[in-house]
């Protein structure tokens, strides 16, 4: 990946610049997900659906707040932890959602849900100590932890009768002295797959007896095709003494995965540290940023309603056209919007993403970039024009007819 | 700072959520700097001198580029390293400003100074490695490596004869088995002092013979006040085969602080390990706010002119008006735009800046937040308004003659 490199002298010595990196991130992986976009650039007739992400803009409701901020001059240093307007927006929001009190000292803005993340993974997790992550995971939580200097430990998930399931004994055996945490994302990217309340309180029972963090997220939890209108969540089985960290993201939820602001929340008592984690990692978020934000939350629950919706067709348009196919098959997703399906006989399925874009068009990520339990599946991201999941549909049933 | 937390349980133990968190994130250090802020954010009659940050707003010129690239619905993800018109336009802004070419493959974006910081920390030490920081210095520096578990070791500097120094053998004793970088910001934030040629070569010299990473934070290059019109640099004495990383902003020379990017400039050897570090951050700058940072770089040279010419005028304010102030004596800033001032008598400048904010409304940050080398003095920033400046050296005259 890395060729060979680049030789430098010190003193009499010829070295190899990368051999004086730090090993976390020398050895780092490369997303296998962006390897697959950065191959399909220039690729003529794409259909992408590989990344996480819509291909709706955000609507302009949000773009104008974040423009008139900007013509206001709003373009100083301001609060790490979130313009006050921000915190009370996404408190009121969490208030809303999950039906409980939530206050506005509980929430920390972040630049991305990724960011979030990796405040969440320098808490939790210091060279040495373990964090454990139920897999098919994508692989942004692992990197965090990995750079540090920590290990991620994977805990493969059962894929079986049309379904996957996490079997709390293997997570439980999975916990050693130096586990620190769990990260639990629900509904799963790219599984499809949501904790049931049974399941959450089976890991908040693991985590309060052996002392463990839990890291939650919840970031497709409105993205829910079972019942109720949102996943369950630990909001649902939690006290306010739990040690929980919920990691957030504007992005999915209002077509803003370009503007890179998420949240935290966490107990309060904590606020003067994830200050502090903000302050030292990218000393807070444009306020600019944060206007939009105020927008997408207060004005941008029927955009919010119309997406899911959106997502819920797109989800059927696959699932009906792919389960016809020889040799696919899926668990039908409950939360998220992604498929993640495999194909019987092909193990490769990196190579197999390389080969159906190159001759289709139709951009998949490969299952492998989410840890070796995803090795033999594909995610398709569904929400998506429905015209062009259907073309998709239909090329990857011809592509696959081809052999 | 934290008071007495909140109390948890877990099985049948009290545990204080504080404890639980990793010893790094526990003890990273409430900015000195923004401690102050929060303090005189009510404050009547305030003349906030305290930050980094000038007192004009974002040209529109550059916020316009924003808001337009925000209504064509420039809301998506985007390339890790940076769109190419930015990285084109940084690297064509390298071969102006230091006479020689150099390659947008050796520019990356990040979401901030500060973020390109934390990762050329991770990119050099790991837990148990040291850094070495001559100070007086910025602290987020040695915060970002101490968040890592690693060690930030301070190299103190010589103030003496109305001016600072640093003394290589001073620095060159202070290398261990465990030291596998220096951290240079020249010019100073909060000194002024500037790093001569002289100075640079032997610092070079020093880390080729040792196999060191030298992390070149020359953020204020263009603010320099003694010949030429820009601060010696790395850029001057080193060849391409050195292991340099200089980090950058937009923030000081564009009035773009709160726009939060900046970049690094690094060998192309490095680029996949720092297009991995950027996605296991923050994933990426938005694309709106690289448009800003395009039209800056490209429309900005007259604008910064001003900037620099202001501050200049702000120096002489400054100097002039303090320099008659009995007690008060200082090195005068050859670069950069804080002035740092020390008071006879007085070691205690975190009280200092407290009682000056109540009782006259001027805000400086206490030198006691750059390490103990600052202790006994205070930073003012001259890069604002010049009736501000001399309201503010007339409230300090008169504060200090109180006694």
């Amino acid at each position: 990946m890395y060729g060979f490199g680049q030789n430098h002298f010190w003193g009499n010595t010829v070295l190899n610049l990368l051999d004086l990196l730090t090993p976390e991130t020398r050895n780092a992986p490369e997303s296998g997900i962006v390897e697959l976009v950065n191959c399909g650039r220039e690729q003529e007739n794409l259909i992408p659906l590989w990344v996480g992400e819509g291909d709706l803009p955000t609507p302009d409701f949000i773009s104008n707040a974040a423009s008139a901020s900007l013509a206001a001059g709003e373009t100083f240093y301001t609060y790490q932890r979130g313009i006050p307007a921000l915190r009370e927006a996404l408190a009121a929001y969490h208030s809303r959602v999950y039906g409980m009190d939530v206050p506005a000292e509980e929430i920390f803005v972040t630049g991305s849900g990724m960011q979030a993340i990796q405040i969440a993974a320098a808490c939790v997790a210091s060279a040495g100590d373990e964090v454990l992550v139920p897999t098919p995971a994508w692989p942004n939580m692992a990197a965090a932890v990995e750079i540090r200097g920590a290990k991620a430990v994977p805990v493969p998930m059962d894929y079986a009768d049309g379904a996957w399931s996490l079997d709390l004994a293997r997570l439980g055996d999975a916990v050693t002295p130096r586990t620190r945490a769990i990260f639990l994302n629900t509904p799963c990217n790219p599984t499809g797959w949501v904790a049931s309340l049974e399941t959450l309180n089976g890991i908040l029972a693991l985590a309060r007896e052996r002392g463990l963090w839990i890291i939650a997220d919840e970031i497709y939890g409105r993205f829910h095709f079972g019942a109720g209108d949102r996943a369950p969540s630990f909001h649902d089985v939690s006290g306010p003494q739990d040690p929980i960290l919920y990691v957030n993201s504007m992005s999915k939820n209002w077509a803003m995965t370009g503007w890179r602001i998420g949240w935290i929340r966490a107990p309060r008592v904590l606020g003067q540290v994830l200050e502090n984690m903000i302050q030292y990692s990218t000393s807070g978020v444009p306020v600019f940023v944060q206007r939009g934000a105020v927008a997408a939350l207060t004005e941008g629950e029927d955009f919010l309603s119309a997406q899911i919706s959106r997502a819920e067709q797109g989800r059927r348009i696959v699932m009906d056209g792919l389960s016809a196919v020889n040799r696919i098959h899926f668990a039908p997703p409950v939360g998220a919007f992604y498929l993640f399906l495999g194909i019987e006989g092909v193990t490769d399925t990196r190579r197999f993403a390389l080969d159906l874009l190159r001759e289709t068009g139709v951009g998949l990520a490969p299952g492998s970039a989410f840890g070796d339990a995803g090795k033999g599946f594909l995610r398709l991201c569904f929400a998506r024009r429905h015209d062009h999941l259907e073309d998709a549909v239909g090329r990857i049933q011809a592509f696959m007819q081809r052999d």
